[in-house]
């Protein structure tokens, strides 16, 4: 869960970090009226792929890191005892599998060792992986120092920090505080103080050209779209605050349940404004779409939701969805006859129906 | 309800009047087939807004007049004595908080003290809010004159005057008569005239790129496009046409039901065709429609249906709603990161659908 | 019913003819799947009209003479004792309201007397009106002579003839005879020896920009596209060839049921490819379509169906169905502020969806 | 059943021939969220034909070859009794009405002179038509040699020979072996040894413009589309899966299901790009549809599914099917005033929606 600003108590922030997990575990908050137009990217089938499937080369380097495939199990948890269990299982599928796996927000983690455990019991199982710290950029502005960045990338041992911007949530949840004055100055001076690279990402609202631009401009060393189409943090908040009965919250998290930028049309339009490399995450549920964030420009492509899920059920079932992907997405580059990622990334694609015309005009 | 011309009976005009309530708030005369098209209007998401919820600020000038917030009470009622009832509601609405307010057409207040009260109910609850007089275009052809014009503004001691333009009621309305020759030439003389600003607008219908410059070189001082999407008048008509078994009438107004250029795509091209300030109306229903309509180049938006609807229920209900228009606009100058209205206007949208068709062809 | 060859006995042709009327009026034989695409044509709203409603001209002036409405009675019927009702009543509409009406196709009146006076019923009801006599250019291929024209235009002292291109018809009917070879060298041929104006009209498939070119070389006076959306003659056809059990017929009828060029295409492609006067027809329905027609560049409109509908059921039917296409025509006109033909042919208008699509890549 | 590597024991061929029978006519392998695109194809009608109907000339070369109509029954089968069966009544088809047929792929055939029987009966009784050989492109790079293509060719003393490109089916089918390296050199080889012309096809995912480029380039004499719209073999193959409980293989059955460019896009789009012959495919299932192709570029059309259906159920049925095509296909040409194949080839064609849209970014 995102890391919205709440009373600073032990339980209090327990209770909210179950919620996080168990709202988009046990309701339907995924976009409803959008999506991540996705589905209106083809990727053009070659007939004569001049290689074979055994031979094809998933793995990548992203921030000066070997991946064995593009893929980023997105932030997510900590925080509660059933997220020792998922980052658990999230750890060791990054390990065995050479996946990046991100962090749930981590300034619980600050508040005792027991909270701690449950975010670096990733570490744990996942000695070589490539973890991704989490703070929230509303929590800087907040008085969140240089220095507990510092320890939140400890506490894990990271190879990157994210900085979560959620403004969306931070409006609709009961809690919230939609203050972010100074947000981005803090991100300029995380930059220069951090000595793991700096990621930007979005919680499902996406990323505009003029964000990507100010965030090029901050020195951050990556964005994470993460777009809409995919998991609504405008719905979680819009059933807690049913939950509470705040009624103005509950009516704003219906107006703008699907607010934001698509996941593909932010992804295009970022692509275009700036050099950084990209993550493209929000709604992303299997391997063809994987392939086709990979074609459109993304360097990694991030899930987090159907992670949550399959971790949520069993090991088992966390590997099999992995291994889904992972054939899927090895699939659909054997059918545009991509031998490699670096060749998925060139590969031509056709723009169709609403975002080929909006795409056009921007 | 907007005023066509009618026997002067006192009676029958009250009948009138009340019918021009009751039928928009017990039957369903909304557009059918047509919206507003702000639904293809998409205002981009700011992940990175810098600021904070609370120091956004609402307020804007129109016509030399500072407001809490750009948001007009749009033209509706008075003659009956549940309009007295509406009007002083709405008044207080319009002075606690800061908004203009409209009141319907005041040819009947000419006629009686008794049918004067039901509009300056208005003026007494706001002794400070904008008011806006309101008279029929048709019915400055018909003989209205500038003394009446002026009597009319007095009688609520109005900080502007409406002319309305409703030549598709004319057309269905059982007693109407669609005459507009001469309209054009009573507006030059009534804005050379008059003390107070001259506002022109439709009643859902729209205005079209060539009427605005005629409008503008009229010399009016703004224009309410009230568009399409919203109220139909041709609906309102065609069920009384129904009413008093006038199946002409009835069939015109069935089919005429949604004549009429959408609200966006009307302000799109007013905005394009003169520098006049623009008041968006016609179907307008929450804040983040205001919002677009902000952004696309209305310097104020104005609703009556919902208004009415509020007010016909109780005070608080009122109050109510338009706490939840400020807040949905609040909320969507947060999301797109503009601190003020002006900020707002120069934000980026985009245009899609049907709406992004058809303008990019105008 | 247009005249595709078939066996002389005057009882077949009766039969025939019989058919043509009966199964338009007791069957659904409307366009499926296709429409006229007006639809997709938008007029302007015009809120400041400057005219009276009652002051509006409809009059207008096509091959050299004058109409009290730019509306004609499409060509239909003939030889039977039901068509002497029919057009015994559509002729006294088009004299008493000054519109042009087609006669349905006369080879059959060349056969004797009695079939004759089916036809020139319309003449005796209607002295004064312009009245197109009918001929198919399939059978002017097949050798109708131009003496033969002469007769048949005399026959109802016609102020024009028609010659009807039915190639679908043709090639469905179950005694139809796809020949085309020749028919426009007669045309040619007909165009130079008559002394009334040739029209050249499709059956309700449209009239491509080659053809109108063809045609406007070939001489003819004015062309009518009668496009698709309306009756379709190839379900006239599927259904008579069910009824004749042909089921080769049949299926091809059912294939090319919706064939052809959508009337609202058709108009706009011809009026930029000749300068010929141009009649539009195939499925308009009301006088809100007659206008666009006109804003579209046709000189006039023209509709079958309907009147024939109207026509069978009573004479009060039928006078009150042309009083609501113009009363549809002139509120139109208020509403775009058009005093007269004229100025309606040159209101703007907004293409939208599949035409604007289509008709920008034409 | 185009060839996938398999075990080679004679009745696990004879059983998979016998599925990639089945399982077409029996399930519902047809694509289901996708078309061929050609409904967005629309001809131009002809009001003035200026030919007759029997004096059409349906008969076009392609390679050589006089044909009686442009169409080509498309490769299916051999190698089971069925096929003998259904492989003699085509083969009658094609000597009767002077079509070009294809056979399934051969390989089987190979194996024994009775499993070569299957095949060879269709020479048996078109000993004039002409046909063409089939064999894998896979196949080929797997160690196929131009001596087994040699003897292919003279099983059936063919006129032609295809390889057929299937990287989606291999992908999916149970026992399918995905492995394209060395398909393009094999090609290079085989066009130089071979004395008849070599056509290279896909099977339902079609040709894009890279690959025809390469295509023409390797010195093929044509180029089968065989695009997306029609019979699935990522469908069949899923089924398959279904059958031995392979359930990966069933889901990447599921997701590609459609995967693959539309008939008319590839078609459009690889005429762009090459000079080459072009057969179009994939979903074709009347006249009409034939006729498009033509007039998009295509030199022949070629449908497998609608001859299978109509041969496995009788020698009747399947001479009926094909007189319903040509009638259609005739009647198409009569209505657009094509007199034969060339005329046709050049007829304006309107592209719409979708089709529209992605042509004009390709
Ligand atoms: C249960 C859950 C918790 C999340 N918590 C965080 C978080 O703490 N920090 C963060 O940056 N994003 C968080 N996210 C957002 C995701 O990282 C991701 O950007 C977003 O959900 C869109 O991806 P999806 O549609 O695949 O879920 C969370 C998402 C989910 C589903
Ligand atoms: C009950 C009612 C009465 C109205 N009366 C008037 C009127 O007297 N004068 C006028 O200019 N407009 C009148 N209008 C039109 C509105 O001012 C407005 O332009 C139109 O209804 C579109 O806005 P809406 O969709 O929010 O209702 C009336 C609208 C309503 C609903
Ligand atoms: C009953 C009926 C008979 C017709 N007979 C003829 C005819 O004899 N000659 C002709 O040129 N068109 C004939 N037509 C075609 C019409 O003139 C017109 O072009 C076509 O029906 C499209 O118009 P609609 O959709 O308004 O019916 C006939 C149409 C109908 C409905
Ligand atoms: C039953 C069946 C068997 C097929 N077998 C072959 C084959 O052996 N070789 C081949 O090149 N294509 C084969 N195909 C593919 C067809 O030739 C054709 O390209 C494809 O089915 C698309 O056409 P349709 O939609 O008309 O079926 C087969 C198709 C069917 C339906």
């Amino acid at each position: 869960m995102p890391d919205a600003d709440v009373p600073s108590d032990i339980e209090i922030i327990k209770q909210r970090k179950k919620d996080g997990i168990d709202i988009p575990l046990q309701k339907d908050v995924q976009a409803r009226t959008t999506s991540t137009y996705l589905e209106y990217v083809k990727l053009v089938h070659n007939a004569l792929p001049e290689l074979d499937y055994d031979d094809i080369d998933l793995s990548t380097r992203f921030l000066g890191h070997r991946f064995s495939a593009p893929l980023i199990i997105d932030s997510m948890t900590g925080g509660t005892d059933e997220a020792t269990v998922i980052n658990g299982r999230l750890g060791e599928l990054a390990e065995k599998y050479g996946l990046g796996m991100g962090l749930g927000s981590q300034r619980a983690g600050l508040k005792s060792e027991e909270l701690a455990s449950t975010y670096s019991v990733a570490r744990k199982n996942a000695p070589n992986a490539f973890l991704i710290a989490n703070i929230g950029g509303a929590q800087l502005a907040k008085g969140l120092s240089v220095d507990d960045a510092r320890k939140i990338v400890k506490m894990i041992r990271a190879n990157a920090l994210v900085v979560h911007l959620n403004p969306l949530q931070e409006l609709v949840q009961p809690e919230g505080e939609p203050r972010y004055k100074g947000v981005h100055a803090k991100i300029v001076e995380l930059v220069k103080s951090m000595d793991v690279p700096v990621i930007v990402k979005e919680v499902g609202a996406g990323i505009s050209r003029e964000v990507a631009i100010k965030l090029e401009m901050a020195g951050a060393s990556a964005i994470n779209v993460a777009g809409a189409g995919g998991t609504s943090w405008a719905g979680v908040e819009k059933l807690r605050a049913d939950m509470v009965k705040d009624r103005k919250k509950a009516r704003l998290g219906e107006m703008f349940w699907d607010w934001g930028m698509p996941t593909a049309a932010s992804l295009i339009e970022t692509r275009k404004a700036v050099k950084l490399p990209l993550v493209a995450s929000g709604g992303l549920r299997n391997g063809l779409e994987v392939a086709k964030c990979i074609a459109l420009g993304a360097s990694m492509a991030a899930m987090a939701y159907p992670f949550l899920k399959a971790a949520a059920q069993s090991r088992e079932a966390l590997f099999e969805f992995a291994d889904s992907v992972l054939a899927e997405l090895r699939s659909t580059m054997f059918l545009v006859g991509a031998a490699n990622v670096r060749a998925l990334a060139s590969s031509r694609y056709i723009l169709t129906g609403a975002l080929a015309q909006e795409v056009s005009r921007a």
